[in-house]
């Protein structure tokens, strides 16, 4: 999404607020799956092959920890485990998360802002119904999110601030974008920092969300399966149940035309477009239709 | 020295006790550069032709991490960065410095036990003239060890307690050597743990040192330079008076016969053969030598 909006709106008018609760350390090293993925897509890095991970890359250091019998579950790449010794390195130096994403994505050519929701610890934890707790990257990569889930919080959010320019972007911003990730996990723990759902109310007319169903499916990761799970209806109207307090407009793929008439019950204006962003032309559609919507 | 010993002494009776104050923290991993280069050499995996790091080695994550701007002085190849990763995820996971030393050990099939010398924290810091202040490794590394010293000290020593089996592998040796390895920086500071110097001083019969000293020069590093700057004679004389409350015997080089009046002056033993360990066989015949003196 970020990607569609940057080819069309200039780099210096565009941010972007990233989840965090997928953050992790490992092995020491503090790692930022969502920042990182942003970052590295907006280079132009990401791995088109494989859907994940950068171009290029190589896994010398992984297979040597898995010789060692190190846990290697979670696959850092060569190149992407620099990134992750340089954020370490400057977080010890003092470094804000802030900063140190500023510096890596001038590093990499990227002209538009991308701001961690808090700088503070937070969580997101997936409780199952047996009772055992596990944490965002034991849930999506250890076990392929292939585990029934009872419950989903947000460690730390209660305490955790706004980081740095989160809430004047939202005070500020012309128009705001609730990208088609996943609400359970991607979109929730943002949410669940405090002051940025009350700044986004304020700002509700000037808020445009994305579903990220089509026919009741999540084209990517298991945003479906979980709404599901934690008891919500598996649609449109059920993400605009979600999304209605805050969000003026949701945006629907044309399969789904049938749903309007659900999300203009809940009190949200429905637009019906394409919203799969299977090519960069497709982006680029789609964000001059968030735009004028 | 080790290497030598392990062609001559079955792997089961021989143990090393190994310098911690060279370890530091960077890009968050628990880096022991004095346990990973006899680890590595033991294993066969030292580079033959740089005198340094892993045979094999490449450098993709550095590279990386230099792209980025980050601190890159310190150089870490891919494999070696395993190993740092295995050891910081096992630390983390309530490992100790001792057992996860074993593990790799192992994982590499070496024999014989290597015990850190303490596991708390023990820093070898520099201090210049002008009064700055330096961690081993950047007066190592960072500045080629090219920069005069005023004083050494290791900051943590007074708190540090043994490691697990540190004072009972001294008082059950049937020999105990001191490697020609430096006096000031890399034999000191195992001396600074409260207990071992006490342990050795009531094993001086069995203690055998090898002078690191041949015709006033080392044959690797800067303890030459650092004996004179801290104020000690340059000689295997000025050895002697560093080890002779704890050790009976000093090894020194057949070039430097004449000095074994010196040595015992100082009221050791003098043993003169040839101290250069200049391949593998050499290595063999000294520590027949030591054992035998």
């Amino acid at each position: 999404m970020l990607r569609g909006l940057s080819m069309v709106v200039p780099a210096d008018l565009l941010c972007g607020i990233v989840n965090v609760g997928d953050d992790l350390v490992m092995h020491g090293l503090r790692i930022c799956p969502d920042l990182d993925t942003i970052t590295y897509t907006l280079a132009g890095l990401d791995n088109t092959e494989t859907g994940w991970g950068l171009a290029g890359e190589s896994w010398r250091v992984m297979e040597e920890l898995s010789a060692l019998g190190g846990e290697s579950w979670f696959s850092l790449g060569d190149r992407d485990l620099a990134t992750h010794l340089y954020r370490t390195q400057r977080l010890a130096a003092g470094g804000s998360l802030t900063e140190i994403t500023a510096e890596l994505l001038a590093r990499h050519g990227v002209g538009l802002r991308l701001l961690p929701v808090t700088e503070d610890s937070l969580a997101t934890v997936f409780t199952t119904p047996d009772g055992a707790s596990l944490r965002f990257q034991e849930y999506f990569v250890k076990h392929h999110h292939s585990i029934e889930v009872s419950s989903v919080s947000f460690e730390g959010a209660e305490a955790a601030r706004p980081g740095a320019g989160v809430l004047e972007a939202i005070e500020s911003a012309d128009r705001i974008v609730i990208s088609p990730s996943n609400p359970m996990i991607s979109i929730a723990p943002i949410l669940a920092v405090p002051g940025v759902l009350e700044a986004l109310r304020s700002r509700r007319d000037d808020v445009v969300a994305v579903s990220p169903l089509i026919g009741g499916k999540a084209l990517k990761g298991p945003a479906d399966r979980l709404m599901g799970e934690l008891g919500h209806p598996v649609s449109n109207g059920g993400i605009a149940s979600l999304y209605r307090e805050f969000a003026a407009t949701l945006l629907i793929d044309f399969s789904d035309a049938e749903d309007a008439a659900d999300v203009i019950d809940h009190n949200m204006d429905c637009f019906v477009t394409n919203t799969v962003m299977d090519s960069p032309e497709r982006s680029e559609t789609l964000a001059m239709a968030v735009l004028s919507a």
